[in-house]
């Protein structure tokens, strides 16, 4: 069962371009802003201290399709849906709605790393059982 | 066959994240920009005034892979590739280098249109004859 | 007597860099952003279209004393004072503040023009009255 | 007597906005990627492994006048002068000008810290003296 959340998101000005709609790069930030969103909503972060190391979840692919320009002001619906979780990854899908329309629908992979910014060391990690336990909403087992 | 352009870019500060690394949403950004290198090369834009009409290019779709990650005041090789010419859309393929080594490959989709920002209308039209035969690097016909 | 707004942000990823705090560029944004807040608060936009003219409010100025850093998540308060009032243009005083303690303050100066932007023409008007009223929080007179 | 630095740059798409012009928290990207130009140019880098320690220059304040607007393709020369150089503290005036003439002057100042992004810890310290004698231009000692 693919859990899903939503969260809306107001355009603002600098996200759009000379063509008087929303650039497309502006749409990979929202995507991220409302993933962001929904692990907070559970209690996580896409960068934590657990157990000791330091934690993200690098990008290893992103896309999107356009489906109907949104402007300047306009209040979008972001549903994000966690398609995927693998033993280091996870996939989520994200559609963007106005007015019930789709106007955007997009997908985001990662990759469970644990971070050394300071060296320049990234190295992916399996995700850490209590993690994936409330990725999928499971019952944290006792540690 | 396929025409290809290759530029370069170097990364700046603002391109980078907390992770240390270059953020995701910049390579569309970056992707962008060697497209409209490209197009300049041929004495064209994404932004054209074409026989009276006021004409771009809204993506329909875009993709990355991030292969290996990237940094500050790295300079990336950017290959822009045309692969496809429609009647009304275009597709291009990028791959990033750094070292010759690919870290990154993307996509982007658009579809020529009549823009009216003023009167937030964006409508599909067919590429004018003179802006394919610039793209195909055929010899323009007399108009 | 200055008008006062208050409004919340939370920090995004994509507003960070590699030193691991918000951007200082970002702030600019933030700053815009709640400023529109404010003006949306008052029936008001900064792109109108105001008795068949098309207005908008470019920036002339823009300033920011970072005090101190912020990071990812943080939730900032900012407080938008519109600080004059001018026959053509704007000044607007901003505080950031997390926890109650100031971490950035900045001032953001606009003129009220006519836009074309298909035509590439900017020219500066007179704040209409009506908008002036609002502006102030006087009670509009009758058209 | 100042160190002056020239570079230019061209405006993308993405730096643009819907009023057709480039935003204005643009220009403090434009304006530190044109900084960070000026310190490649001696050998330095806004991020630097000095004898041991991390170093950057986070910002303290910015500001920008806005002179006239630039556009999608305009390809704007960029002055950079270094202004001061304190015990801590560096502040760089820069020139924007579009066929000779100005567009926009603003004004950064940084401190010298150490960081340490890891740890969440940013403290401000002497600019080391072999940094200082290439701001200056002066010949550097012997380690």
């Amino acid at each position: 069962m693919t859990r899903t959340y939503h969260t809306t998101r107001r355009v603002e000005f600098s996200d759009t371009d000379m063509a008087g709609i929303v650039h497309f790069a502006s749409f990979f930030r929202f995507m991220e802003g409302a993933e962001h969103e929904f692990l907070r909503s559970l209690g996580l972060s896409v960068v934590l201290n657990w157990e000791g190391m330091s934690l993200g979840f690098p990008r290893v692919s992103a896309s999107c399709d356009f489906i109907k320009p949104i402007r300047f002001e306009d209040v979008v619906d972001i549903e994000v849906r966690l398609e995927r979780v693998g033993t280091k990854s996870l996939t989520y899908g994200f559609t963007f709605r106005l007015s019930d329309v789709d106007v955007a629908r997009g997908q985001i992979s990662c990759v469970c790393c644990r971070l050394d910014p300071g060296e320049h060391r990234i190295e992916s990690v399996e995700i850490p059982a209590g993690i994936r336990a409330r990725l999928l909403g499971e019952p944290a087992l006792p540690a």
